[in-house]
């Protein structure tokens, strides 16, 4: 099944609003195994809306168009369809019934333009959109499916997998089933990655894999197809199985989990608690982990000492110390790392201390230079980091390789 | 001139990264004043790509291609282009040597593979490339221009700017003269501007305006067009002023400037410092404070003070108050600004607290619920805010509202 991707309006053509429908489709739709062969945006303008719905007819077995489904005049989504398909234009009462209510539950009165989300092709089929005004709508030409879905990502989303992707699979010949996996790893570079997986053979496992960097971290998708649903995911479970052997602790998460999510969960089921002192990142480290939905139970508090001042004053480190030994330095981070776990009785305490640049860097210590400490009930231990990048990146790397730092602890042993 | 722009990569088709280039373009060509027709991303297939090409010739004045010109077998813009203009491929025997010696430069050889990148349609004029291997190429067809970028971004960036958009420029019938600014607005909604400007009439300044929602800011954009270039400059101004004397100090920054570069810029010319005390922002506020290079100037120290107890150890809040009046008041977020301030001896201390959710809300204070305070050497104010969102929004727009204080605060007299 070949796909075809229409996105309609001037925000797009004109680079006011960056596209993130059509990538959404792209991804949901190739992790199933479709392929996406042509993504087409167009302004809003009829004939050229009608033209490219035309076209797509002759190449795709599949296409479907987000946006222009609104109430202003600038949507013209509908109409270019109906010229597009040689169709004429109804009004469905129902749906009209339908808008007026919604707007009368808001104690509002439709606005006449509205009337317009109740018109649609005579061949069409509506879908419903309970999370807006404007329904979807769905139409065969030449034995083509094209779906109309509203621009508005949410809405999009939700009539993409509620209607979309059930219909288009159904249509499939043949009956393959698909998965896919990302597998997220922090640590390793790609080329590592691919090193160490070189002997992995993903056609045993009638997979394929996709290395994808999304910096700090690396991305491994595994797709995986297959007759048979309970054999799909059973050669995904192995070969993932396979790849995390090889990979050791690199891959922290799947999907859709984040590094946050996953340490913040660590913590939880340890009844831990974790208390930052950050100076190159900034506040990055607390900002991340306080991103988390009920992160108080475990984040106990955080302190962003910038100055050497703040430094001594709320950590207790000793300027002498800091002086002989510079405020970048492994016995720095360590006395930080120290006086946040003191100080706030958390169970670990994490000290970052570094030169995020541009600025700053010296011969011994370049930019990118961090020190990363962890105080546990145990021990403390700290070690040297060179990075490397503009200012953004250092700090999103040392954040990252900090969080990293407190899942590995409940790793133990540690795998490299 | 009308413009299409023709992305090549099976990376963009299938969702795996998402458009940055056609973005990049179209927003700098809108901005000059072109108009783009369509933005379509193709696949690595030959076919496609020369049919794709071959069909731009009949609807637009310029196609900017961009995209498969690397050394690898998938890279197949070239021998499409030629196929879609009827036209041969020829061997640029110095192109050849230029890529050869920029690997020799880094003791490498040139891998057999690159030679591709030298090979080139016969009607093809060579665009060099002094940022990257892959040079570009135009030609014309038709009567019509026909640019090919390489696809990595920042050489795309580099050819387009150089290259590309001079050449469009000069084709321009009748010598026009653009010019675009974006005023960034904080602190009213997009609706709230629109009735603020209801009375401007661009047209009298040859401009038009925009509203660009940018969550949690707004900006408005503003493009003048004439065929004098003084007089375009003029008008901008003017117009400007006319914008922001509607709209008081709300426009905080203008183009590329961001909010806390603008802070950090009055912090600066003050000789003024800055300490800030976090509790529902979690570390945001500090960490877009130091993400401008140089904040250690004047970013003294910031404390994400989660726990009560973390409240008081560190800033001293009397537990009995935090009991009396919950963690989430106008006293606790003074007590908070003006405790960092006295610990840090800055000049301005900062307090934010507040329920980021999606739990720990009531019905007297509702998740979104936010009171900021202001410690200066003259006095501490604080206000209650309720915002709408999820909980990333609702750091987001707080984040953004404490950092506006302080712009606000050397604003004096505020304008509301």
């Amino acid at each position: 099944v070949t796909i075809e991707l229409i996105m309609i309006g001037n925000e797009l053509i004109s680079g006011e609003i960056p596209d993130a429908n059509a990538f959404f489709m792209a991804n949901a739709l190739t992790e199933k195994g479709f392929q996406v062969t042509l993504v087409s945006m167009v302004g809003d303008q009829e004939d050229r809306i009608s033209q490219v719905i035309g076209r797509a007819r002759d190449h795709a077995d599949a296409v479907i168009v987000s946006g222009g489904l609104g109430p202003t005049s600038d949507d013209l989504t509908t109409t270019a369809a109906a010229k597009a398909f040689g169709d004429s234009l109804i009004l469905h009462k129902d749906i009209l019934d339908q808008i007026r209510t919604r707007f009368a539950k808001r104690g509002m009165e439709m606005p006449l333009s509205n009337e317009k989300q109740a018109i649609f092709p005579s061949t069409a089929e509506i879908i419903p959109n309970p999370v807006g005004t404007a329904p979807g709508f769905f139409l065969r030409s030449s034995g083509k499916m094209f779906f109309f879905l509203p621009g508005v990502p949410r809405e999009l989303r939700h009539l993409f997998r509620e209607s979309v992707l059930p219909r288009i699979e159904k249509e499939r010949k043949g009956n393959l089933y698909y998965r896919a996996r990302t597998l997220k790893v922090f640590g390793l570079t790609e080329s590592a990655i691919a090193d160490r997986l070189r002997e992995v053979q993903p056609e045993t496992f009638s997979a394929t894999l996709a290395y994808l960097p999304r910096y700090p971290e690396n991305h491994v998708k595994v797709m995986v197809k297959g007759f048979n649903l309970e054999e799909v995911e059973r050669k995904l479970r192995d070969l993932e199985e396979v790849i995390r052997a090889k990979l050791g602790g690199r891959v922290f998460a799947v999907d859709q989990e984040t590094l946050e999510e996953i340490v913040g969960n660590l913590l939880k089921r340890h009844k831990a608690t974790v208390a930052v002192a950050e100076s190159c990142t900034g506040g990055l480290v607390a900002h991340r982990l306080t991103n988390i939905s009920g992160s108080s139970e475990y984040f106990e508090r955080g302190v962003v000492v910038y100055s050497n001042r703040a430094k001594t004053d709320i950590l207790q480190v000793p300027v002498k110390r800091i002086a002989e030994l510079g405020a970048v330095s492994a016995p720095v981070a360590e006395m930080m790392a120290e006086g946040v776990r003191r100080i706030s009785q958390a169970t670990l305490g994490l000290g970052i201390t570094g030169i995020a640049g541009p600025t700053g860097g010296s011969e011994e210590k370049p930019v990118g230079t961090v020190f990363i400490a962890l105080a546990t009930p145990e021990a403390t231990t700290s070690k040297r980091y060179q990075f490397w990048g503009d200012r953004e990146q250092i700090k999103l790397i040392a954040a990252q390789t900090a969080i990293d730092w407190i899942r590995r602890f409940f790793l133990k042993p540690l795998k490299e």
